[in-house]
C-alpha cells in the first residue's frame, strides 16, 4: 500500500508576506529598489554617496538607513539633497519588512525612481529577512580579509551583485582577490563583482553601469522573485 | 490603603542559568576564561594567535572557536599547539551559553589555566548573549571607521576591555581616535584601552600585561558577575 503524504505549497512566513506587499507597492509606484548590506565599516554609506552624488540628475533617489542606533548615516545622506528615511533598530541586528513598511509612507514613492536601503553593519541576520527589494546589494572589503566568504556563506549566496571595497589598500594587506573570487564563486556562480574603492573612485563607474542597467531594464510586475 | 505589589526577585532567562553554570564549571577547574567578540575581520584570530603564542609557555591555554561555518580559524589556533574546539552555529549569529556547554567537556579543563573563546563575527547579537566567562574582551579596527562605538552602542557599553586593532594602517584611513575615544566614554567610561597592531606586534605588550594581571588576580567565586 502507497501512503500518500499531503503535501500544501510552501506558506509564506509573516515577514516574506509583508515584503510581497512592500514589492508589490514599489512596483506600482515605479520604484527600482536595492537593499546594500555588509559588515560594520565596510562603505555602505560611501557606496550610497558615491551613487547619488553620481546619478541624481538622471534618477530621482530615495533613501532608507538601518541602524542601531544614532542617524549619523542618514544625516550624510539627506545632506546630498534626496529624501532620506531613519529606521533606529534598537537592538535588532537586521532591517526586515515590517520597518520598511513602516518607513514607506514616509517617502514620496511616486516621485522616485531608485530607493537606496542601508542594511545594519552585520554579515548574517541581514541574509535571512526579504524586506521586498528588486536587487540585494553586498559589500565586501579588503581588511575585512579574504577568508570572508567561507565563514559567512549565507550571504554571500543570496545577493545579486557584490563589490570588493578599500581596493585602494589591497598592497597594505594580506588579500588573495583569487582565493576570495573562489570562495565567491562556489557559493554563487556568475555573481556580478566590481572591486572598487568609494575613496578615490575606482571601479565605481562600473557599479554605476551595471545599477543604471538594472533600472532601465526592469519591468514592474515582471520580476519574478522580490528579495 | 496601600497596595503592596508583591516583588519577585530577577528571575535568570535559560541562557544566563546555563551561563552561570558555565561560570561555575570555569571557577571550579580554575580556569579564567574570555569571550572576544568584534565585526568580522576585525583581528580575533589574529589577536588570539599573538597571544598564545606570547604566552603558551607560562599560562596553559585553551581555546573555543565560533564560526558560522568552517574550520579555519580553529584550524590556525590549534596549530599553536592549544587544545581547540570548534563551534559551527549553522546560521546563528553568536554564540550562546548552551553551546560553550556542549564545549567545556571537549577541553581538558583540569589542565588549563586561561580559555579564550572567539565568538562569531558580529557587532551586535554577541553582545545580548552571556557566557559564563570571566571577562569581555572587544576589538575595533581602523578600517571600520570612528564612529561604531555611536553606532553600536550596546556592544561598546558591555565589555571589560578594548583593542583597536590594525593601527599600522591608521594613516590611509580617515579615522579620528579622539572622536572614537569620546564615543567610547561617554557609554564604558574608564574603559581599558589598547591601541595595537596584530601585523606589526605594536600594543600588544601592553594587552598581555593587562591579560596576565587579570588572571593572576582572579579569585575563582570571588568575581561577582559573569559575563
Amino acid at each position: 500500500m502507497t501512503v500518500r503524504v499531503p503535501v500544501v505549497e510552501r506558506i509564506l512566513s509573516a515577514n516574506d508576506q509583508l515584503a510581497a506587499a512592500n514589492h508589490a507597492r514599489l512596483d506600482s509606484a515605479g520604484v527600482f529598489a536595492i537593499n546594500i548590506m555588509a559588515s560594520p565599516g565596510a562603505g555602505k554609506t560611501s557606496l550610497i554617496m558615491r551613487t547619488v552624488e553620481a546619478l541624481k540628475e538622471e534618477l530621482r533617489i530615495g533613501a532608507v538607513d538601518g541602524d542601531i542606533a544614532t542617524t549619523l548615516d542618514a544625516d550624510r545622506i539627506a545632506a546630498l539633497g534626496v529624501p532620506t528615511v531613519q529606521i533606529n533598530t534598537g537592538g535588532t541586528c537586521h532591517l526586515d519588512a515590517p520597518m520598511l513598511q513602516s518607513a514607506l509612507p514616509q517617502l514620496p514613492l511616486a516621485e522616485l525612481d531608485l530607493l537606496i536601503i542601508e542594511n545594519v553593519g552585520n554579515l548574517v541576520c541581514p541574509a535571512s529577512f526579504k524586506l521586498g527589494v528588486h536587487r540585494d546589494v553586498l559589500i565586501a572589503s579588503v581588511p575585512e580579509g579574504d577568508d570572508k566568504p567561507y565563514k559567512y556563506p549565507v550571504m554571500y549566496r543570496g545577493v545579486n551583485v557584490l563589490m570588493l571595497n578599500k581596493m585602494d589598500v589591497l598592497a597594505a594587506f594580506e588579500f588573495d582577490v583569487g582565493y576570495f573570487r573562489r570562495g565567491v564563486e562556489a557559493l554563487n556562480p556568475g555573481l556580478a563583482f566590481f572591486p572598487i574603492s568609494c575613496k578615490t573612485g575606482e571601479g565605481i563607474d562600473d557599479w554605476l553601469a551595471w545599477l543604471r542597467n538594472e533600472v532601465k531594464e526592469h519591468v514592474p510586475g515582471n520580476t519574478g522573485a522580490y528579495r
